[in-house]
């Protein structure tokens, strides 16, 4: 079980403080095989993400992460590590892939490139932020990449 | 802390056993406030997932779920309960939205729908499958869509 982890300490970050093409990386974190098997047991029990004998008889010949379990963790990262956005990392979704697996032992950390800035006009206290979240292992391949649209508030 | 579940004990279906159109509903799962925080500490550790009183001062007004959270839920409906992939629900990715927050006391469900049959022509043991999930609660809101490819093997 992994223990609680805080949001990012950073100076919090307003739309008017970002810009197109900004970037940030954020911590890492070291996935294992029991973590990888906790997590499955809950929300995703099947033999490629439970147990690494009978993940040799599917397709990925492995155990594996579930996809669930990056993204999660991913998050986790971008939470307390990622772009310290002030109302927090809010989102009502975008475009998920998961390119390779993850695997026990990978180490991961997630790098965001700020994609668009659009000012709300009906809401001129927000703006609405797109930005690509590629979530990386230790080898430097993409595990995941998640582009959503986040709500950011205006300063002042 | 949920208990661990048992994978789908259906029939296995191959790519030639789905058409388009065809429906599954999956049972229900039961989502309450420490479900939500205990997920939250974790892996999301925002205001608005971890505490009622601080998520008010929060563009939600009350205790949500984390998006992921949603995910991961609608997954173990899925792999419990929903469509009995022969050899599981494999995807690489594809479209997620959350239109609405999930809250305490909402009881979820995933309803699913083929969308597109690819045979594939380099892996005749193999097709593509569009399936679109639609996670509902008991007010029959859809609080999540994600339309994922999987990889089904065919018969024989």
């Amino acid at each position: 079980m992994l223990a609680p982890i805080e949001p990012n300490p950073a100076t919090p970050l307003y739309f008017d403080d970002l810009h197109i093409g900004q970037r940030f990386v954020s911590a890492t974190h070291a996935l294992d095989a029991a973590q990888i098997i906790a997590f499955a047991q809950i929300y995703d029990p099947q033999p490629f993400h439970l147990d690494e004998a009978k993940a040799h008889a599917t397709l990925f010949g492995k155990l594996v992460a579930s996809g669930w379990h990056t993204a999660s963790i991913s998050m986790r990262l971008l939470v307390s590590s990622g772009p310290p956005i002030a109302s927090g990392i809010i989102g009502s979704g975008g475009e998920l892939s998961w390119p390779r697996p993850t695997y026990p032992g990978d180490i991961l950390r997630v790098e965001s490139e700020i994609l668009e800035l659009v000012p709300s006009r009906s809401r001129p206290e927000r703006g609405m932020v797109v930005i690509r979240n590629e979530t990386r292992n230790q080898r430097d391949e993409i595990v995941q990449v998640f582009s959503p649209k986040l709500v950011v508030p205006r300063k002042g």
